[in-house]
């Protein structure tokens, strides 16, 4: 499978600022893979809060990740600063696929890139839930 | 893009028990997407460090994760025991890629599975390096 | 401050088996000093959940945190196999004291021990609630 | 044991500004009480890097943990945002004491508060090394 090149910051509109912590380096003095899925979480969910999309304690319609992947090019760790690009791959009548690229400090081409993919359902039940029009219509805003 | 089916437990032949944490479970009451990405270095580590392949202070050759993917098919949470079932994708002269399915207590189909392609490097250069030998011979016992 | 002593196995009646993670491991080389709590927590409970005290998803009264400590004795990592001897070292009318010493490996006495304070609250409302007399009559056994 | 009572932001001379990620919120919707700790963590070893006292890759004197604490007064979560308030509470040969106060977005009482106790050691040997002078003379202006 051909290995995908990273993406620059000419390629998104909407930024997020997200802070490295301690221990985000592991042994081996870097950012554990790991780590960018929950800057990923971060990053989406704190757009989704800030635009009132989303109340993680009280939203009855709440997205579940049904898939998630991540291509790692460069070394990140703490104490750098971390800026996410953010645009939407794909918007489905329950599904959205949300594509991150993460930028280290002030570089222009990503460290790291990746997706996911969340399922809106209806948080008691599970069942899927149509995503909500101004939500949808905040989305495709970002549609690449 | 196809999503995958689960796998199923005859599908490995390596398996490794994982346990669970509380702070695994995030505000839906589950095991957070993230966490399975440390259940699988966990696993993949675990295994490399008691054949000997392995040791995170002092070896040499370390392999650096390239690439991590996941898709998510049921829910698993805290206090739920889990087993990682481990097979390899594909062997190249320094990568390796992994493929995981997480097994939720007794269940005999993956709760969630995905993949990681580790590449060999040397710790001090960040060079790629040969996958040593002796680890490319267990490796093959586990190709599928 | 006098630092305290480290605790042995024989001080404790109540054990759990605890798993170390790749990601538990800093820059140092060694278990973090946050891991150690995430420990305590799934030590406790795990035992209350088995105990059938606590369902984390459904229970009405839970406990939350008020305070915490950890003394840290000797180094601890991946992949370590770590015990938790529990005791009581308090019950109040809705507080519990928990005590937990972690032991590495085969070792006799603790690679760390701390402490933690749970107050019941009834979830909805957090008001500090009773303590259940079959949960306190529980405790009571491993009080010191 | 008495409780400590909640300290303001005046009581501090020396803030770093810390988010909170989605991972922090644990099964009851509010912050982990591990994550304060990675959040003690992040903002000590930030500031100390910032200042040029630490490396974590390159220095060859660290810090080692040997005591942390922490009392909670109110919840916090994400995607609340958390100032740090850092105050030196004993500076020893080789020790430092830092106290450690979290705010609540704009409150100016904390919602949680803690220590923790780094022992200098040479990363090597983990022998105990005095404090370096540049480093002691700028925690003297923080001693309270």
């Amino acid at each position: 499978m051909a290995r995908p090149s990273p993406l620059s910051r000419d390629e998104f509109a909407l930024f997020r600022s997200l802070q490295t912590r301690w221990s985000d380096n592991d042994i081996y003095g870097h950012m554990n893979n790991v780590v960018h899925y929950a800057l990923f979480d971060t990053a989406i969910n704190g757009w989704l809060v800030e635009q009132g999309f989303l109340d993680p304690v009280k939203s009855e319609i709440v997205g579940l990740v049904v898939e998630t992947g991540c291509s790692y090019f460069s070394e990140m760790g703490f104490p750098d600063r971390v800026t996410a690009g953010i645009r939407i791959g794909h918007i489905g009548s329950s599904s959205v696929r949300y594509e991150i690229a993460l930028f280290c400090n002030d570089e222009e081409t990503a460290a790291a890139q990746g997706h996911f993919v969340h399922v809106y359902v209806v948080k008691e039940t599970r069942q899927p839930s149509p995503i909500p029009k101004p939500m949808r219509a905040a989305l495709e805003d970002f549609l690449r």
